[in-house]
């Protein structure tokens, strides 16, 4: 089975290419608002090519395409991907334009080569390669989820999840990207951290006020250097009453995991001129540390900031701040208790908005999909999958895992020089074939996993 | 004698309204680098006009206007004013053009009419009726310091007094402003609070991160707050070593001229919507703090500004600081005792810059020179002075009163409601008649002091 699917891609990796290059001429840059009907159009046609049956699901935004294909088992696997590229500026840097797909040197150049319209093919490319082994017929049913907003933040994403919650039920799912490291190891995770992002105001009075009267007038700044002093201690340990309550610590088989990743320390180092990391972690502790939530400045906005001085009391003063959630923490309850920790501490004025929740996701390593997944890798990319066990950012992973209460695998095309989002985003030909061979023998044998 | 410098001022008034009103008709916006060689020949003429000699000091930036002439007594009185004055935007909120002077209900209108022009004129026409009153002769030596750039924050000041401190030596001198308040006192004061202005940089990294590591990499943001959480606790203390060595505090006379000052807080609470004031201060308290330094934040500068969010770790944080220095207390002193402090606390890697610094200011009520000021002014103006013993701001006086060591006084012509830097700035003509004889009152009886 192994060799009629290698054959079949192997055989057709030149049609392959050329279909992919047909969608990247489409400038499907959902932050500019290019190009999204026809590539919809597109995409629904590619997936009916196949005999799936498409619906368009509208949303507040861009569509969601949905693809679905009936076979043998009544297993169910979904693909995730989506159609939106990146903008391509700044468009000088490109060697050839950015929608004029080109092949050089055994790469295919073009925005979305890699992220994500590379991905999706590669995964239409296993369902005819599965097809062609099986007398044309599926062993289990597929749901392709493609998706037009993943590069502005998939905004309509989670309500689209949630209503359909029914009609996307399916057993396992394969993220939208996936391939190898440095080394050419096929990659692949565990979980990723949730996020709470939050804005914290802090008001003192209507106006501003001339610094001569500092030592009468409450500053905006100073409290909001009391208030996040407050947050978190010189060890980085964050205060927030209960806020590492349950929270999960790194199996024996993650610590493993852990062991045999790369070690990135030194070019960590070097790439952020760094003496040491925080804390002094070192080793695997450093890799650890990611079981670690965070309590994150990502900045802060008071009073004068142009050159020179102002003498001025600010009246305002607002930090935006983001929390890495480790599984066993929840958006709402983090959320709930940062307000009881501002209430409790004299900051019951101090306004948060919230801007963003994303819940953690973690899945066990023994779990017989992703053991399919890690498996096939080694058979597809010729190395063993480095498992990273839990990712330190965050995604929209969660939603899929948690929601539809599913594993979650990775299997793609993609390497360390991909340019995702930078000009010259390009593919390896070679590995792209690996990944869609990862992807057929996945969905050949998705239905006994 | 108070007679005869009356009825010369009274006469005259007219005349004076009208020379001032020629000198306003020059838009000398040091801002926008307007009006300045044609004002520096008016202020030469007016002053010539008056027998005194006149030399024009170059420096950096607008030259210096010195005019010098001799008395009876070896005694020396100075008065330092500025020609410039602020810019007249927004041009239509004025009810006249700012460079018409137009009177209306007694007032006479125009940029400044107040700040400094009508000051300098004032003081022209007290020179004129002592003169007049003395048959020509002055009864002690004048030097008029006239500079172009006090609008601008006169940054090429201190070179021109320190290099020509000799030249400039004299026994007491006239601030740029005086005049009365809501209850039509005349109003002094006996100190400014110094200032040092200073910026720290933190940097932790050589270039901002993924907030995916913030459990690994080092943020500038949260160690600026470090940084300033060090500096001052939740009671407004500062925590820097030896900072409040050897600080004045208010004397028996000061407690005194405090007492008698109107009580603003109502006011104060009212205009910035305050429930209190830092420290529940309040009453004679309140007044009395401004002998207190501060360590205020101006502004903070740090990581992602914009709408939303985005999943940064800053790499560089600044805060813009001003301390407010008490008498006491020198701006090379506590810039020292801050840079121990960082060193000491383990932040020797912050970066400080000085944006300025200016020395405290004060002097005794009972010196002969301000007894002469409060006394004359009673009798300019019919009510008792109030003598605010330290004013919160910071400004160059100390310039003069420390280098020059010499007593500082006030006598002027303004009113709350004159609108200084503001649109509709105007001199209450009877108002400005007083300060005129104020200052007669005092340069006639300055050899006896």
């Amino acid at each position: 089975m192994r060799d009629a699917i290698n054959g079949y891609i192997d055989e057709h990796l030149d049609d392959y290419i050329d279909e992919l290059s047909e969608l990247l001429k489409i400038p499907t840059v959902s932050a500019q608002k290019r190009g999204i009907p026809e590539t919809v159009e597109m995409v629904k046609a590619m997936l009916e090519k196949r005999g799936l049956t498409v619906q368009i699901y509208e949303t507040a935004g861009n569509p969601v395409v949905v693809g679905r294909g009936s076979g043998k088992s009544d297993k169910t696997l979904m693909y995730y991907n989506h159609y939106d590229v990146q903008p391509a500026e700044p468009l000088e840097l490109w060697t050839s334009p950015p929608f004029e797909p080109t092949i050089r040197d055994g790469k295919l150049y073009a925005r979305g080569a890699g992220d994500d319209k590379g991905e999706f093919v590669s995964r239409l490319a296993a369902l005819d390669a599965v097809l062609a082994a099986n007398d044309g017929e599926l062993p289990c049913n597929v749901i392709f989820v493609v998706e037009g907003e993943e590069e502005i933040g998939s905004p309509n994403l989670a309500p689209f999840v949630i209503d359909n919650a029914d009609e996307l039920a399916c057993d396992a799912c394969i993220w939208e990207f996936g391939g190898v490291d440095d080394k050419g190891h096929p990659t692949g995770y565990l979980g990723l951290r949730g996020a709470l992002m939050v804005e914290l105001f802090v008001k003192t009075m209507s106006q501003d006020a001339h610094s001569g009267n500092a030592h009468a007038l409450p500053n905006a700044a100073w409290r909001l250097v009391r208030v996040l002093s407050s947050l978190k201690d010189e060890e980085e340990h964050i205060l927030i009453e209960g806020f590492y309550d349950g929270i999960m610590t790194p199996s024996e088989l993650d610590k493993e995991l852990f062991e045999k990743l790369p070690d990135t320390e030194s070019v960590v180092k070097e790439r952020y001129d760094l003496k040491h990391f925080l804390n002094n972690l070192s080793g695997e502790g450093l890799k650890e540390a990611v079981f670690n939530p965070t309590c994150n400045i990502q900045g802060i906005t008071t009073g004068y900031q142009a050159p020179g001085g102002k003498t001025v009391i600010p009246a305002d003063a607002s930090v935006k701040i983001d929390f890495r959630l480790v599984p066993g923490q929840s958006v709402d309850d983090i959320e709930q208790k940062l307000r009881a920790h501002l209430e409790k501490h004299g900051f019951g004025d101090v306004e948060v908005v919230r801007h963003g929740g994303i819940a953690p996701f973690k899945q066990d390593a023994d779990n017989p999909f992703i053991q399919l997944v890690i498996d096939t890798a080694e058979e597809a990319f010729g190395k063993e999958m480095m498992i990273d066990p839990l990712i330190g950012g965050s995604g929209p992973i969660a939603l899929f895992g948690e929601t539809l209460d599913i594993p979650i695998g990775f299997a793609g095309v993609n390497y360390p020089d991909g340019k995702f989002h930078a000009p010259d985003e390009n593919v390896v030909i070679d590995i792209f074939a690996m990944g869609c061979k990862h992807n057929a023998y996945i969905l050949n044998r998705f239905a006994e996993a």
